[in-house]
C-alpha cells in the first residue's frame, strides 16, 4: 500500500513564525501522501485576552463558551490554517486546508461528562474518508483545522491529537499510515530534565515498567495511551518528536518510535 | 452539460442568523451542482471594532493592512465560511468550504494601483478548476470565503462579487453557469425607491440607456458591468435579486434576468 503520514503539530511551532516555515519547508521534503493537523491554542488565549474573553483551562482542555467557539473557529479554521495553505503554495506543494466540518469529515457530538461542562466541545464519532481519499487522490496535501460539527450544524472545539488519530486510524485500511505528533519535546524521554535521555523506540511492556517507576511525564502519558490505540487499529508507526526534527523523526535518527511487540 | 449555480451572497444575509438559515434552506433545494460565494464584511467590521483596528472605506473597498486581513481571513475564512459549512450539512446538503488559497483555486497579486495603497487586496490572476471539479465530482457544494493567495504565500483579501465571476467564467466550459448576485434589493431597479419597479430583464442596450438616463443606481452598475463580462465569456445566464428569493429568482419569477440580446 502507498505510504501517508498523518503529522500533528502544536502551537509551539505555529505561534513562531520562522519555526513554522522551516518545519513547512521540511513538511514539503515528505514525497508520499501527507496530512498536517495543527492546534493553535496560544494564538487562540491571545486573541481572546484582547477581546476581553477570560479561557478556563481544565487538564490542558479548553472550556468553550459560545465566544470562544468563535475566536477557536476564527483562529483555527481561518488565520492558521489559510495561511499554512498559502504557504505550502508557495512551496509548491499543493494543499487545501479543511475543518472536519467540510464534507462532514468528522462528524462529533457536544462532550457529555458527569459534573464537568466543557461547552462546544467535541468528541468524534464518524470519520468519512470519502472527502479526505478525494483530495489525496489528486496529490493535495491536507491541512486540518481542529473544529468539528455534529449533525444538527453545530460547531465544536475538538482535540488536536485525537483527530489526526482518528483520521490515521481511519485511513489505515487503504495506506501504510505513519502517525507523527510533533511537540516540544525530543520524543518520549526517561528523564524529564535531560533532552538526551531520548527512549527511542517504546512498546506497551516498556510503557507499563516506566508508567509504575514514575519515569514518565504525566502529560505524556496521553500521548502514548493514543499512540498504542492507533497501533491496535492498523495504524503501521507513531512517532514523537520534535517539529524542528521532522525529517530525522521520518528517517528513526530522532524521537520515539512506539512499536506494537 | 450540466447546469452548475454560482450563487453570490452579501453581508445581509450573512449578518442575520434567520436569514441565513432561510437562504441556506432555499440553496439545499437546488438540485444541480451548486457553489455559494460569500462576503461578510459587517461581521468584519464588528471585530475590528472590538479590537480598535480602525477600519477605511473607499468606494466600498476595505483598505486591508496587516491586522485586517488576519480579521477578514478570521472572520471570512474560518467564522462564516465553516458556519455556513455545517449548517449545510445539518440540512443533508454535502458540502465543503474552500478559500482561493485552497488547491490554488484563486492565484491573485497584490493590487497595484497609481495612487492608492489598497493594503493586502488581491486582483484574480488565474482560476484553477481542477479542486473545484473535484469536489463537484463528488457532489459536494462548495462554499468560498473571498481570501486567495499570490505565489509566494501572502493571504489577500479578495472582491467576493470578482471571485463569483471569475468561477463562473471558468467553469463555463465545463457546465451550463448560471451567475445569481443576490443582495438587499428585489433586482436592478428603473426607479431606486420602488422596490416594484424591478425590470425583469436587462440587455446591453438597454443598460446604456438608463445609464445615460441617470436612471440606474451607481451601485449597480458595477454588479451589471461585472455581469455582461461574464456573459461575454460563456456564463449562460446571470440573475440579480434578494436572496429571500433565491427560488423564485432562479425560477425567473423574481429579480432581473441579465441577457446577452
Amino acid at each position: 500500500m502507498e505510504q501517508l503520514y498523518v503529522i500533528k503539530i502544536g502551537g509551539n511551532v505555529i505561534d513562531d513564525e520562522d519555526k513554522l516555515s522551516s518545519f513547512l519547508k521540511s513538511f514539503v521534503e515528505i514525497q508520499t501522501q501527507k496530512i498536517l493537523v495543527h492546534g493553535g491554542g496560544k494564538l487562540a488565549t491571545q486573541l481572546a485576552e484582547k477581546l476581553n474573553i477570560p479561557q478556563q483551562l481544565i487538564d490542558g482542555r479548553r472550556i468553550t463558551d459560545e465566544e470562544t467557539l468563535k475566536i477557536v473557529t476564527m483562529v483555527y479554521a481561518g488565520y492558521i490554517n489559510k495561511n499554512i495553505v498559502a504557504k505550502l503554495q508557495a512551496y509548491n506543494c499543493s494543499s487545501i486546508g479543511l475543518s472536519g466540518a467540510d464534507g462532514n469529515i468528522l462528524l462529533s457530538h457536544k462532550r457529555i461528562h458527569p459534573t464537568l461542562d466543557y461547552g462546544f466541545v467535541g468528541d468524534i464519532d464518524i470519520v468519512n474518508i470519502s472527502l479526505l481519499k478525494a483530495c489525496l487522490d489528486i496529490n493535495l496535501s491536507i491541512v486540518i483545522a481542529p473544529i468539528t460539527a455534529d449533525n444538527k450544524g453545530q460547531l465544536l472545539n475538538t482535540n488536536a491529537d485525537t483527530i489526526a488519530q482518528e483520521i490515521a486510524k481511519a485511513l489505515s485500511n487503504l495506506y501504510d499510515v505513519n502517525l507523527i505528533y510533533c511537540f516540544e519535546k525530543s520524543g518520549v524521554m526517561s528523564d524529564i530534565d535531560d533532552e538526551n535521555s531520548v527512549i527511542s523506540s517504546i512498546n506497551a511492556h516498556y510503557f507499563d515498567k516506566l508508567k509504575s517507576e514514575k519515569k514518565i511525564f504525566a502529560g505524556m502519558i496521553p500521548k502514548l495511551d493514543n499512540a498504542f490505540a492507533a497501533l491496535s487499529k492498523g495504524v503501521k508507526k507513531v512517532m514523537i518528536g520534535k517539529a524542528e526534527e521532522l525529517n530525522q523523526l521520518i528517517e528513526g535518527k530522532a524521537g520515539t518510535t512506539v512499536v506494537n511487540e
